[in-house]
């Protein structure tokens, strides 16, 4: 489990000396200087000069402060009666190309309210960052996209706010932890560059703004941040993961991956980070498979076998429709366990069975039969399916070889392999490590870590250590590109066979397969 | 003369580094990595983000930046064609009780292109402080009082500009100096503390906010600053004159006084600064005089005697409808060496001679008779003005001399004297000596600054040093009350006496009478 120390919260209670002749400082300043401490003094906006000597005086000079960081320092956006019941809450989303997912958190008991996600409606325009970003190309085209992004998180805030059953009024804070096409295209900034080579962002470190420049249900001096990024391919929703998952503060060398279209993957610990982002390939997302699925409803997600029967699992228990990355891999797994592929990954006619079919000439294996799936046809999954999958399953585990090796430490060394991304919440490692996707380490080593992005952003709101530690990090981590040289293809190579052309690496697997 | 070291001028020029491969920051961290070198990264607005990209790339990648300190570090508002007429204007405001007075100024090149000057128009509520804090305890009267001041302020600004043939979109800086009450109700904070013990502004630090918060004639991301004050009665006038003064960076102790309603007085060096406010006295003021006069057209502000005659000189030459201050301390010099009165200020019946008369029984004097005024009629002087003004000068004089002794120096320490203020630009050292008002030092000792609290104003749109340099300047300072007790009352005595009872303190002024 990972610790948190959230450092000092956003709402701090004060109670200040009353004024007199001997201790006559204004008002503002005898406020700030209570919160600052020895520290730089806070920033305080106008409606708040309006209105803090009325409320001081009101409440007997005590106060609540929500308090922000405002990129340069400490801004104090408001104050609340000492003894009432006014909230102070923050939103936290996880801006993704496909899904927003968002929280209502409150500020001062550091709680989790209610969460809700939705389809980020840009993808109309298109389904992947490209096609987002030529539409942007137009003044007109921007502007469709920032709006129909904004108002789809101030539903999203709306809808958090009433099923928590308080008012919008009171969110003074939104974290927005987005890739660097996706917080651009929030913000309405020409994102042409990042896709044109050398690939240059408008920025890096976007920081704090007033949040209604992009949202209208905050509080009026509602603050929104959004997540560093280390440029076009390297976002603020891995920061947020990094953050999150604490392997920038360990002694040990840990490893943080996160899958989805790319693998992220970050590996360090207090002293040093390292990352590279490489294409682990399509077929880790479902809707590359022949089924074309995503995860969702009746999607199978598990797949096991007991005897000679499959069994599937299937989202929400539904009869199946299709099939997703992760029942894809257990799938894989129980078929080279089972001996129905061979460590090329090929299917195996004899040992199929009765399951072996051919399509369109090729040969195919059916998982669910037509009588048992949700669609009334059979559920199959292709040889060609099963190839894109083992060049998949290679280019994830030479990845996670070569930035290991480029910083010249071996698997064993790693303490923890914090594995990250909706992709990673369904994974089973035990299938990953079978197919050689991962390596055959101790499973205790690895910790699923659901939507680091989402938890990173939550983590925001709870404290004031985070936003400094998200720069920090930032600033930390070195970069390193996967250059495809001719090493990285003799490694990828090897990983192409099941487990690997070096079976000693995965001893647990030979172990199972002397077994079965 | 003062000299002064202005620091880094608000608008720079950068050259930027190409992005390339394999220097691929965004372009917004280049440009501010530019600006910072090694310190504290600059913020930038959203407008700026939405813009840098495609004006970097249209000016080759240099451009102008203009910056200002916001308070907390420095903020870069906007970026300028390096090539092209845009200018970068500031505005300095000297917020008076009385008279606005601003100027306009090139952020880039360092110079004033154009000046204007107002009447308060809050006076039409009421020429006193008292009077306005009360109309404003009301949220209409308060918003009154906000908006008449705004509105001549913005139409000072469109003035200066029409001057100077400049577009106001290029004010990017306004720099506010008033004393607390004047700022307080300029922004429409609550002012009624500060009148009511123990005298607590809303804020000391009000610093640097949007300038579209208060005014519509400037830059949308133009900034307006407020110089700090230390209390209800010492504004941030003080703090702008002080800064002008340079006596905070002097090795050798010099002294400023600044005289209006009050006479505030600032004594130190680059080590100590101690400062204090007293009443001077309604004479020196103009208005009070049984002439009710303060500067202006055809008002008396110099008074001289050849032969018997008086000679007087007004404001731009008009015959004499009154007298101000410096005029009626030129004539009390004038009438105490030609001894029509005596070192009691009483009015001497025979050395008068025929400009002695009588108004209301009590004695007074012509000074400019009917035929020659531009009234009609006579311009005297009771004895009850005189009176008050001997009141007045012993109060200036108990003051100066206690806060010299308090911090146990001599008035022979001070290397300068900087006289400051309205009525500082017009009076005579030479007859404020006379009468025992100010210490009879040698005259090049006294150096008058004129309107230091504009000039002040000015300072901070040419370079970055002097906020930082005001905000230290209003820590250092020890504010001490001036407490009228038995000792204070002994030297005030002594000094009610022309031109003081140990004339032995007036060695100048004794040798001229022993002349005359």
């Amino acid at each position: 489990m990972i610790q948190h120390d959230h450092g000092l919260g956003w709402v701090r209670p004060v109670r200040l000396t009353t004024p007199s002749l001997s201790d006559n400082s204004a008002d503002m300043d005898r406020l700030l200087r209570a919160l600052s401490g020895a520290g730089p003094r806070p920033v305080a906006g106008f409606p708040l000069l309006q209105k803090v000597s009325r409320s001081l005086r009101q409440w007997d000079f005590a106060a609540r402060c929500v308090l922000f960081d405002d990129g340069s320092g400490l801004r104090l956006l408001d104050i609340l009666d000492p003894q009432g019941e006014s909230r102070a809450l923050g939103v936290a989303v996880d801006l993704g190309t496909t899904r927003i997912v968002m929280r209502l958190v409150d500020l001062e008991r550091k709680e989790v309210l209610s969460e809700t996600v939705m389809d980020n409606p840009q993808i109309a325009v298109g389904s992947d960052i490209l096609t987002r970003i030529h539409h942007g190309s137009t003044p007109e085209g921007m502007d469709a996209l920032k709006r129909v992004v904004g108002e789809a998180v101030d539903n999203g805030m709306e809808t958090l706010c009433l099923q928590a059953g308080l008012s919008s009024d009171a969110i003074y804070a939104v974290i927005i932890s987005g890739n660097t096409a996706m917080t651009h295209l929030f913000m309405g900034l020409p994102a042409g560059h990042i896709i044109r080579e050398p690939y240059i962002p408008v920025t890096n470190i976007p920081g704090t703004l007033k949040a209604d420049l992009f949202l209208t249900h905050t509080n009026p001096e509602g603050r929104i941040f959004f997540f560093p990024n280390i440029g076009s391919y390297f976002g603020g929703d891995l920061i947020s993961g990094i953050l999150y998952s604490g392997i920038h503060r360990g002694e040990e060398i840990s490893l943080l991956v996160d899958v989805g279209t790319n693998a992220e993957v970050v590996l360090g610990n207090a002293d040093w980070l390292v990352a590279c982002a490489g294409a682990a390939g399509p077929a880790l997302e479902g809707g590359v498979s022949s089924m074309g699925m995503t995860a969702g409803a009746a999607v199978i997600d598990r797949v096991s076998i007991s005897g000679d029967d499959f069994t599937v699992g299937t989202i929400d228990d539904l009869p199946p429709v299709g099939m997703c990355g992760s029942g894809f891999i257990d799938l894989a797994a129980v078929l080279f366990l089972t001996r129905m592929i061979d460590p090329k990954g090929k299917l195996v006619e004899a040992a199929c069975g009765n399951r072996y079919t051919e399509e369109h000439g090729l040969p195919a294996i059916v998982v669910v039969a037509a009588d048992a799936s949700g669609t009334g046809e059979a559920i199959t999954v292709s040889q060609a399916s099963l190839d894109s999958l083992i060049r998949s399953k290679a280019a994830m585990y030479t990845i996670l070889e070569t930035i290991v090796m480029k910083v010249g430490v071996g698997f064993g060394d790693l303490e923890k392999i914090y594995v990250a991304g909706t992709f990673g919440a369904y994974i089973d490692p035990e299938s990953a490590i079978s197919i050689g996707m991962i390596p055959d380490l101790d499973r205790s080593r690895y910790e699923k870590i659901g939507n680091s992005s989402l938890e990173g952003a939550t983590l925001v709101l709870y404290g004031d250590r985070y936003i400094p530690e998200a720069n920090a990090i930032r600033d930390r981590i070195t970069y390193v590109e996967l250059n495809v040289d001719q090493d990285f293809m003799i490694r990828f190579s090897g990983a192409k066979f099941i487990p690997h052309t070096e079976p000693e690496l995965f001893p647990t697997v030979v172990a199972a397969m002397a077994k079965g």
